[in-house]
């Protein structure tokens, strides 16, 4: 398989160009860096079957010809920042909903036939059905960063039904592990790297949040592209708990060997567009052989580890 | 109320337009006349509580200059050409998603607190549920056009979470009135209206369609602005009958007093995205108070007469 990454020098796209790598694919991976490392492409760029383009998903040309030849798109890049929608309120629709539809354009254009896509469980919006499975009823956006994914998944579907496209949509919980850059266990982890005695929460604490291994969820992609073959399959990628912002603060402080005074911001939304629950029913993958290899304790200590590794006390 | 009217040239955008004016509100309208008339304004063109701003959606500065003081906000400005999405994919993403986020960035700018869009029933895709409820399942994008008012609804749903801003969608059907000028009813009178003998239908005349006239299209939308109040407020639009491609040829052949003979093209589907079956379930919008005042027949035939009127045989 000759596989076409976007987002290859972030932290799923970078472990998703690894693992096809490792499977022996060849892998053709795409970033801007403006939030993708070089060093997240170490054991790639030592690959002779990795190809790395540095180039804007908004240039169509570079985009065009760097794809092709591929026969799946991973499309992984993002601009993921959930949390400060509403201080930029274009950027989702240019990094995420235009970018897409480039991604979809050049497919067009190269006869690429699959398409695997990072999708969010902020689609949902706050979900009147917990856990929420995939045939939910119709979702109300909360966030526009739920929008904008909401409108790539449209613009797939509409895609595959239009050109003969077959697309694989998966909407991730968050996402632990290694190299893992951003969201509220590296904020707490550097928090408490500089502050060890005091830590500040978003919300009340009592928010429950799902969490999955990079790893299993990268697992249950590669799944699904073998085993599933309709026009369109969705799939919600996450484990069967959640966890309350408290637990993961229980968690990050026993791990690191902290007691901090905890001060909460209060109420019962981290933020805009916050959640307080966020559950995904996974019986739709569970049923093609998939399961969760890591609890998400274990995925939050994990992620600590790789956070103690690459970016030590003392460094800073 | 002073209201600022999108695509107010249009068949929508100009039919409401007049009843905002009857009924004694200011309105400024907004109109780039790709595909809007100015004689569909020709009535409100001579009243002074009518501004016409001839301007592009997509030009920020002159968009923002145009919606100062308004109170609430009409999007009705579409590309409303559901049929031949797949033959410019751009052109749904940059009219209805791009168009719509630069509405409400020009609503946050000018501190506007209400919108209505004109959304459509083929947000549901080919939905599972028939009568299709606002919340039935999460749908799955059959159509361009589709994909990019669902992405404009996720837009306006985040703004409302975002911005204060209070949202009223329509899922409308397809709508038939005075100011008609596209869709199956005008394609069957023009061809009937050149070649009486003869009629090409697309798919095989068994498709089930709902319609509904835009005076009560107009009713239903003023009566949920003055009387729902959630912050996100979403009424499908519709009767609660349809008709088969077939009854509404029939319905306009006895109306023009003609007997082509019928030449399908074939397939339960009349274009890539099309839906065989639409049916709105309709109770939410009802339980206000609302009914709509014209069968699915009376609608064609109003149509009919319409055209008669403005396009007559001898003109062409």
């Amino acid at each position: 398989m000759r596989a076409f990454v976007t987002g290859c020098a972030g932290f799923i796209g970078s472990n998703l160009t690894d693992r096809l790598l490792r499977a022996g694919h060849a892998v053709v991976g795409y970033d801007d860096f403006s939030t993708g490392r070089l060093e997240f492409l170490s054991d790639a760029g030592r690959n002779a079957s990795f190809t790395l383009v540095r180039g804007d998903l908004l240039d169509m040309p570079t985009l065009i010809n760097a794809m092709q030849g591929a026969d799946v798109v991973f499309h992984i890049a993002a601009n993921a920042d959930v949390r400060f929608g509403t201080h930029h309120p274009r950027k989702d629709l240019e990094q995420n909903t235009l970018v897409t539809s480039n991604v979809l354009e050049a497919m067009r254009v190269n006869r690429i036939h699959r398409i695997a896509f990072a999708s969010t469980g902020s689609v949902y919006g706050e979900s009147s059905v917990i856990p929420t499975p995939e045939d939910s009823p119709f979702p109300i956006q909360t966030s526009l960063y739920g929008a904008s994914k909401l409108a790539c998944e449209g613009l797939i579907e509409a895609y595959c039904e239009g050109f003969e496209i077959y697309g694989y949509i998966f909407r991730f919980v968050s996402i632990l592990g290694e190299r893992y850059t951003h969201g509220h266990i590296v904020d707490f982890y550097r928090q408490l790297r500089e502050s060890p005695g005091r830590l500040c929460v978003l919300g009340n604490g009592k928010q429950k949040k799902s969490y999955l291994h990079v790893q299993d969820c990268i697992d249950a992609m590669l799944l699904a592209l073998e085993k599933a073959n309709r026009k369109v399959n969705i799939f919600n990628l996450g484990t069967d708990e959640y966890c309350t912002v408290d637990d993961s603060i229980g968690w990050i402080c026993q791990h690191l060997g902290v007691n901090p005074k905890l001060e909460y911001a209060g109420g019962d939304r981290g933020w805009i567009g916050d959640n307080p629950f966020i559950l995904l029913d996974c019986r739709r993958i569970r049923s093609l052989g998939w399961t969760s290899k890591m609890t998400i304790k274990n995925s939050v200590e994990n992620t600590l580890q790789y956070l103690q590794q690459s970016e030590p006390a003392q460094s800073k």
